[in-house]
Order: C-alpha cells, then structure tokens, then sequence
C-alpha cells in the first residue's frame, strides 16, 4: 500500500479544510463574537496546518502507484479525519459541551444529513452557524472532487478515477468518466452557479443575506441543517417554494446538467432515471397533499407543504415546514419509502438512489421473463444502451450492503430501548443522509437523548450512507491490511 | 400452454382437498357436532367433488408438454383455488361470517403462518378447529409434493421436477434433485415420521389427543395456529419445552435428515446452513434471555420463555407463551430480524431462509475482496463448493422482490390508518408466514380489525411468502399470456 500517498492527500485536505474555516472566522468578526468561536476556529485551524505541514512531509516521495485500495482509504480516512477536525470549533467554544456531540453534529454536515443533537439552533453563534451550514455544501459534492479540480495534481493522473470512484455516489460515472480534472471542475462550477441561483432566488424573497447563504448551503448540498429552531416553518411561502425547487434541482443527476450545456436536449430530458424521479416525486406530492388535505385550510395549502416535505425527504434534504410526524400513517409510510429510494445517482442527495431502483425493477422484471422462457436472451437496457452484468451485480451486492447495515445499527440503537418507530427512522434518515426521523427523532424532535454510543454508531451510518458503505468497508477489511503491497 | 394438464392436476388437487376434509367430518361427528360444523364441510366436499370431476374431464387428453410457465401456474393457482374452497366450512357453517375472514384464516392455514382473525378461538367447534390445524400441516411439505408423492404419474414424469421447483421453498433443492418421485415420498414420509413423534411427545406429558394432534400440526406445518385463546401459555413447561424443540426441528432443511438416514454425519452436521441457523437460534435465545431477565422470577424463566419465542418466531411457526410485544426493544428488534431471516431451505418454515442468508453474506464478502484485488478469482463456496453466478443472481433478484413487494404491501395497508409498527410488523408477519407482529398484531391481537381490502393484500402477502414470491408473479405476468405456446 502507497502509505506515502495516501500521507500526502490527507495533509493536502487538511490543508483544504483550514482555508475553508477562514470565511467562519470572517463571519465571527462581522458579528462581533470575538470570544470563544474565534478562539475554537483559531486552535483548530492552527492544530490543521501543523497536521497538513507535517502529513506533506511524509509523503513528499511519495511513488505514483494508485489503485482502488488506495482510493477506498483517502476517502475514507479523509471524511472520517475531517469531520473530527470540524468538531473542534463547537468543541472548544463550548457551544457543543461534549465532543461525541460536536463528532455527531460535524459528521451530519459533511455527509448532508442534517440530523441535529441541538434542540436551539439560534443559541449558536454565527460563525458556528455558518460553519456547521457550510459543512453541508462541502460535502455535497465532496471534498476528495474538490482537491480533483483545483489543485494541480501534475500528469498522469491516474488515481483521479479511483478517487472519483470512491467518492461519488450511485452506480455509475459512465457518462462523464474520461479526462476527470475537466469533469471534476465542471461539476463543481455547474454546483457553483446553482447555489449562487439559489441564494439570488432567496435573497429577491427578502431573505436576510446570512439566512440565505446558510439556507443555499442545506440546499444545495442536499443537507438540512436549519438556522432557525422551527427549520423552514417561519419562512414566506415563496421562500419555501424557492427550496423545494432548489432541493428537487440538487437531487438531478448532475450528468443532465452536463448534457444540457452540450444542447443535447433528448438525452437529457428523455432520461430514464430523471424521468422517473420525477414520476415519483410528482406522485408522492399529489398522494400525500390529497391525504393531509384535511390538515390544512385548503387542497393549495395542503399541496405547497406536502411538495416541499417530499423534496425535503426525496432528495434527503430534511428542511421542514410541517411537522409531518402528525400525518397520517399513508402520508408517513410514504415518506419512510422516500427516504430509503432517495435521489438520483451523481446528484448531492443520499438514500439508495433512483437509479439502483430502476435497475433492481428491471433486472426483477428481466428475471421474470426468463422463469417464463429460458432460452430467450434477456438484457437490461437503460437509455436504449444495455447494462452490463457487472453493474446489476454490484447493484444487488449494494443493496445487500446495505440491508445488513441497516439491521446491525439497528440493533446497536435498540439497546437505547426509545421505540421501535425512532430506532428505525433514525437509522434509516442518517444512513441515507436525511436528517429527520419519525417519533421522537421527527421534524420536531432531535438525536440529543441517544447514548454516546448510538450516536457513534449513527455518525458510522452517516458516513457509510455517504460513501456508499465500501470505502468503509474496506478500511476495516482484513484482506486490506494483512499485506503490504 | 397446456391448459388441459394444468386442469387436470387441479382436479386432481380439489379431489384431494375433499379426501381430507372426511378427517374433519369424523371429528365433528365424534364431538357431536352435527349441525352447522357438518353441513358445511358437506356442501364443500360436494363442491369440490364436483368440480374435480369437471376438471379432470376437461383435462383427459392432455398432452405430456410441460415447462416451468405450467409448474408456476399450477402452483400458484393451486393453492389459491384450494384456499378459497377451504375457507367454505367456515364461511358456510356461519363460524366465520364474513367470506373475506374465511379465506385470510385458510390462506394463514394452507401458507402455514398463523396469522387469525379471531378473537376468540375457543369459540369455534372442534371439526373445525382441526380443520384449520391440518391446513398447516397439509401447507407445511406442499400440497403439490404430496401429489407428487402418492399420486401414481405414468412413467416421464418430467414435469415433476417443475412443480418441486415451484413449491419448494429455499433457493437449492440441489441435494436431492434426482428421482423426484421418491424424493417427495421420503419428504413426506421423514414429515409424518417428525409430527407422530411430535404427537407421541406431547401425550407422554398429559396434553389430551385432540389438542396434541392439533398442536403437532401447528409445529410441523410451523403454523402456529393455536386451539386456546392464549396460545401456548396455558400448557406446563414440558409441552412448551417440546414445543420449543419440535419447532426447531422443523426448521431445519430436510436434507440434513435425508443425509442421516444416508449415515452421512459428517455432510449432515457440518453443514453450514445448519451450523449458521443453529448458531443464530441459539445466540439470539442467550441475548434476549439476558433482555428480559427483569421480567421474570429468574434467569431460568427468562430463558424457557426466550427459547420458546426464538424457536417460534425464526422458524415462523408464531405460538407463543409470553407476550413478547411487552419485552424491552433490543428483544422486540431482535424478533423483528428473526422475522426477516426465518428457517432453513427446504424446511417447513418461512421467511427469507438461512441459506439465503448465508449466500448474501458469503458473495458481500467476495465483493469486498474483489474490490481490493480486481483481478483474483473470487468464488463463493458453500460446504467447499462453488456456487454458481446464477443461484447467486437468483437470490439477489428474490430479495429484491421480496424488498419490492414488502414496500407496497405495507404502503396499501397504511390506509387503514393504524401504527406504523403494527403495517410493518403485519407486513412482516404474513410475508414469512409467522403469524403474531407487534402492536397490534402481537400475541395477544389479532388481525380483526384490518378493512377488508388489507386483508386481502395480507392474504396476497401469505400466498407471495409461502411460494417464494414467482410462481404468483408469473401468474400476472402479461408475458404468461400474451401468446399460447
């Protein structure tokens, strides 16, 4: 294993990471909270150099052997270090007493959850507030995609794609795959001017400008945390209709976007998995408004906060202007679903993806047709083109990947012995990065009362839902370390 | 298609309902129940007398074409066909007045999984109550593999092997795949051999022939219906205890039993499916033991009655002696899983099966290692042989099916409106033919108060279960019927 490599990208991240820290101190200044935030954002960001100064060093020979092991680690190790790291501002200010929390709180930004232990948001200082917004935004699209685009990474660079591999969700980078720098860069431009979009919509709206950075944050990296303690509730209902566009935007493979600049108008639009993210998400607005429709003063009202909570969960978002804990049990059964289905693949949301749905129903639907006529050829075709074999294999062992990860946290959390309804949307909204649960982990409610260890457990489940559970995986695979290569 | 064959061995199927059905008469006859009990098994066996008749005229000339399109049709027709004629001497003889309840409480019979609708069970007449126990077992081997096994098919019986495949739960009837003829013939015969012992067993220890034969039914069928209203916990620890073991022996796949008859000890007790089932049985009994000491006097007490719930639940048989819907929740989630897995192959029990559960398991492993060394060879090897892609394919096509279908059965029967534990659990119960959820079909509910149309989608659940899903899929397949072959 190239240990110097894997060294030299982790301080390069860390490095990453103290830049981006920078603007949050700029925020404390503006707000004039000099004390104890300034203070946490310092320690940390110092503590950050040292660690980047001293991991460059290390890997300053570092060979250029890259494989996919290697790609697993730093993604990762990375996610894993930097969420350690972004805790210690709330840690050391205070404003998050216990570091576990402070863990938990940092995890869930950077994997766009939005799962929350603080029960009053607005005690937070600003900087804290725009750091732990700021978390989401970076995490969305990723940090490892980030470094792909921005830094030079000097020729031959062929540990981009198992970095891009590792790191970007859903079954396939086909359509984007070759000259990654360019393509890393473009997606980060096309995230750019999305969020840029989104808080030029939200600040017509009147939104205050802090509000509205924050607010594009959640939204763009698909992750819900809300600066205020009644989430999206006090907002206008243009602001609310401008995020539940914004979030359904975000949670578009951004492979459309992509072939939208390049004018392919048919491709793009004809889409076999927009389409059907769309279909779904249509559906479940419309089935849910007509189900709390005796909730609200009107089917219009019913609709506007029925549209929003849908793309909230779809795209695994986790905003909310309703508490939809209260809904009736159809309108919540669906929501569960949602959440488990999630976005698009190559989007910023979490959950398994449309993507991996369609082709679990088409692969079911192929398997049938072959019971029927063994002989018969039955391919799986997307988009017109057919899907290999090894695609629907890795398909089949994600989502059994992902069964038992369920079950295991599952259980883990059980023994905090809260009910069966919290212990299973709480597993299910970190390890599909929503946010927000059902009962007691609701729209309403918080992850403050789970023990320090369901909390690890629940950052774990965050962190795997993001990654897509293998690059963990194989951090702790035996098969990994017991020989050096 | 071969319409006539598939009408034929309908007919076949009907006239071997009405044979079992005298039993039944006997018994009411026996406890002098000759009115209403009576005349409705009459009427039925007429019924049935009648129609096997018109069937197996239609069906004379058949010809000897036979692919796995008429094994799934006849299967799944089968027992749906027999199923709606069991239900009639409940229906007719007014002990069950509603149709729907008739044909949920035969369909729970025939699937062996002991869901009810009744809240007093003690209130229906024996021949009836017997009725209802011989479902279970009639369900727990097949109906189809009995046939098989007694009834004489000319010589090229080749369709026989279509109808195992169809009926036989678990994904490998590999072992014992030759002289299908004799195989269902000793199937049948180590069944009886099980349940005489079972009934001798639950004699010795004072249990009256009326309840041990029905119970003994119950536990081979792994049903679980009861004939007392609070299940098992009325009868001494001995019975419970035999109970307990019988219930595990069912759930062992009947190979094992055929590899003893073979002498074969060492293929038979190193069998991994064996070691895993037992090892998940015996580990989740020892936890909850621990989960539920404070409830009893003692930790002997909190292990007979985990042991009871284990055996119950993961074989999904579903008596009970205690109500576990009360146990603190790492108990109750551990249950829920147990739901999930169920028994072994080729045993009598449901759920998703062990061996499957092996498979998953063994092939995410391979993954892993095939991620980390793309180009070694990575087989999955099951008692040190390979298993083949296909029967790993097909087992990840059925638990996407089984994912599939779990998620719309339990969004339709969110309509009703009760807790999202009670869908959940009664999706689960029916789905691997168990029997008691939680809430409020735990074991002390029922399923009584669901509307019609959810006990129609329950009973679709119980039938999808117990025929490992595509037999029933193939019957609504459009390409089943678009073109005669």
């Amino acid at each position: 294993m190239n240990k110097k490599m894997i060294a030299r990208m982790l301080g390069v991240l860390f490095a990453l990471e103290a830049l981006f820290m920078l603007p949050a101190i700029a925020v404390c200044v503006i707000y004039g909270e000099t004390g104890a935030p300034v203070t946490g954002f310092l320690w940390t960001v110092a503590l950050l150099a040292l660690l980047a100064g001293a991991l460059m060093l290390i890997g300053r020979k570092a060979t250029r052997d890259f494989y996919a092991r290697e790609g697993f680690i730093i993604v990762a190790l990375g996610w894993t270090l930097l969420s350690a790291a972004g805790a210690l501002p709330f840690w050391i200010s205070r404003e998050i007493p216990h570091y576990v929390d402070a863990f938990f709180e940092t995890v869930s930004g950077f994997t766009t959850t939005g799962s929350s232990i603080l029960s009053n948001v607005e005690g937070l200082s600003h900087g804290l507030l725009y750091w732990r917004s700021f978390t989401h935004w970076l995490g969305g699209m990723g940090m490892l995609v980030f470094l792909l685009a921005v830094v030079p990474t000097g020729k031959g660079s062929g540990y981009s794609i198992h970095l891009l591999r590792a790191e970007s969700p859903g079954p396939t980078v086909g359509k984007i795959v070759p000259r990654m720098r360019q393509t890393a860069s473009l997606l980060y431009k096309i995230y750019i001017v999305l969020t840029i979009l989104c808080v030029g919509f939200l600040l017509a709206g009147g939104m205050p400008l802090f509000d509205s950075l924050c607010t594009a944050f959640g939204t763009a990296g698909t992750g819900g945390f809300g600066i205020k303690n009644d989430s999206m509730a006090g907002y206008s209902p243009y602001l609310q209709n401008v995020c539940t566009v914004f979030m359904a935007l975000f949670g578009v493979n951004f492979s459309i976007y992509f072939l939208l600049l390049l004018r392919e108008w048919r491709a793009a639009l004809f889409d076999e998995e927009l389409l059907l993210y769309l279909g779904i998400m249509l559906g479940a607005m419309f089935i849910i408004a007509v189900d709390v429709r005796p909730l609200f003063a009107g089917f219009g009202e019913a609709f506007h906060h029925a549209s929003f909570t849908v793309s909230s969960v779809m795209t695994t978002t986790g905003f909310a202007t309703a508490d939809f804990n209260v809904w009736p049990q159809l309108s919540r059964s669906i929501l569960c679903i949602l959440m488990v289905i999630g976005a698009s693949a190559g989007s910023t949301g979490g959950g398994v993806k449309v993507a991996r749905i369609l082709l679990l129903g088409k692969s079911l639907s192929a398997e049938v047709r072959r019971m029927l006529r063994p002989r018969s050829v039955n391919v799986v075709r997307v988009n017109q083109r057919v899907v290999s074999d090894e695609v629907l294999h890795s398909v089949n062992v994600y989502m059994a990947a992902y069964c038992a990860l369920a079950v295991v946290s599952f259980l883990l959390i059980s023994l905090d012995d809260f009910s069966m309804e919290t212990n299973m949307t709480a597993v299910m909204a970190c390890l599909n990065n929503i946010g927000p649960g059902l009962d007691l982990v609701g729209p309403t409610g918080n992850y403050a009362m789970f023990s320090p260890f369901s909390k690890i457990v629940l950052s774990l489940d965050m962190l795997l839902g993001r990654l897509e559970i293998f690059p963990i995986l194989v951090l702790f695979s035996r098969h990994t370390w017991n020989r050096t290569r």
